[in-house]
């Protein structure tokens, strides 16, 4: 915990993030977004050949389908509704009230509205792509990028509030899409040594709530369904998850109707990388200078 | 009203933008990004010189400065706060109870977070601006860009509920701030010619709530405190506002203590670009086919 604070006051000091006052909500320089562009391009690099459709959804989706995804169960504490005022003049006059006497909680009288912050990048893909009917022969590639949120205030810098997660995902049959999820492992560890970060690859689970929670740790440790790519950051020991690669059997397919040509229903996978994460691991092996960084990452950065 | 829907319609047809199932929130395609990302090489080029200083914050922000804007005495309506669940256990099994049945607002136990979606990218800019002493000589200008949250469900696709703003903001004298905002306003109406756009400048005002905001209205109006820069979309008689230029006269300064070098109070002003409503109006103005566009405007934004 000091180390994880110490990094963040090193981060600030530096100007690389920028305090708001708000743990784990952080402005970022543009020297920090030149890093994070940068490594984009590498992964537009390594995965462009794939052929994969990019679609860019805003940082909110339909609260429908969140609904519909069933996030509230598994992952209840971190999710973040959107709410809005819906009163009329009056209803303005007792807000402004409120707010001014300060003796009571003004945001009791917000609404919930149809928009519900997007907790990874590929939530509102599966919905949309159901909409379109049967995935064409060869099943369907995506590439997606967002900003998140996840409501887990920290002083950890790479546990954000808000942050941005690139993603490609795969549906398909089981092979075609476990295929899909080793390729992402081999091609990951490359990427991060070819820009100098020490990485392992790890079995791993979702932070799910609660003791009923624990049995889908289990369940999805049992069956290999995610493994993540660890990366130290502010501890050699607890190295940080800075990609994930997740198989979500058919899971995903039942759920939201997705099927394959022959109308069997589509095997998913999906593999992300926690941008600021790679960025932070960045900085934190190679030094706050981006300019005194070994001249082969600069290269494979910049190059 | 028939216009906009058709334009949105043709829009989801050619999959520049995508259905999410709520009224302006959609996804985008490849496609439609890269003509956001070429114009925003435009602005950088335009504005490089200048030397502003970039900062990304991302689409949310601390609600205490929020607060302290006066955003919900102005524009009580457009705000959206971010709920989250703090429950424990049994809460949560009464939670997943509520929205099995489905006959009670699952919502009305979120509690309110301490992030509120940001409604222009400048507004997180003031306070850390201002964290940081007086000013240094010469003033400072600020390269920003974010997702903004505006709650106005609407068909009309130049009026998303999530959308991106860039901006450049300057702190100064009364005369430097103006010039600042008048240079842009030049600027901008030579930018949008380059790619082939219509344009007129008019003063403007923001969306003031209810009856009171009227006289705040005729106030903005009188002073001149807000220009814009239109451009037809699905009206020709009710042109889009597709930058804005606005000079908040020494209120910023005083409301976030904001100094310039000897310690008088700062003027600011800020220019701002609605890219989506830029690329519509691209789109719009030049089809939605891009490779059909005219050969100059392509070369301005890829050449």
């Amino acid at each position: 915990m000091d180390l994880q604070v110490s990094f963040l006051d090193r981060l600030f000091d530096a100007g690389l993030l920028i305090e708001t006052g708000v743990d784990g909500l952080y402005g970022r320089s543009g020297q920090f977004e030149d890093v994070i562009a940068a490594f984009e391009r590498l992964i537009d690099k390594v995965g462009g050949a794939d052929g994969a459709e990019a679609m860019r959804f805003p940082p909110g989706m339909n609260r429908a389908f969140f609904e519909t995804s069933g996030y509230m169960k598994s992952f209840p504490q971190l999710a973040g509704t959107v709410h809005s005022f819906c009163g009329n003049e009056l209803d303005h006059m007792s807000l402004l009230k409120c707010m001014e006497v300060g003796d009571e909680d003004w945001t009791k009288g917000q609404e919930a509205t149809d928009i519900v912050l997007t907790p990874a990048a590929c939530y509102p893909l599966y919905p949309t792509v159901a909409r379109r009917g049967n995935l064409p022969a060869g099943g369907g590639l995506f590439d997606l990028q967002s900003y998140c949120f996840r409501h887990e205030p920290s002083k950890d810098p790479a546990r954000q509030q808000l942050f941005r997660m690139r993603e490609y995902v795969c549906m398909g049959t089981e092979q075609h899409v476990t295929d899909f999820r080793q390729l992402w492992m081999d091609r990951g560890v490359e990427m991060m040594k070819s820009v100098g970060l020490d990485v392992t690859i790890d079995i791993a689970n979702d932070p799910f709530f609660g003791r009923a929670g624990k049995m889908l740790v289990n369940n999805q440790r049992d069956q290999n369904l995610k493994f993540e790519l660890l990366i130290p950051i502010t501890s050699v020991a607890q190295p940080t998850a800075c990609m994930s690669f997740n198989y979500h059997q058919d899971s995903f397919g039942l759920k939201w109707g997705l099927n394959l040509e022959d109308g069997s229903v589509a095997h998913t996978a999906c593999v992300g990388f926690g941008l600021e994460r790679i960025a932070l691991a960045l900085f934190h092996t190679h030094g706050l200078d981006v300019k005194e960084w070994p001249e082969h990452v600069r290269a494979t950065l910049w190059g």
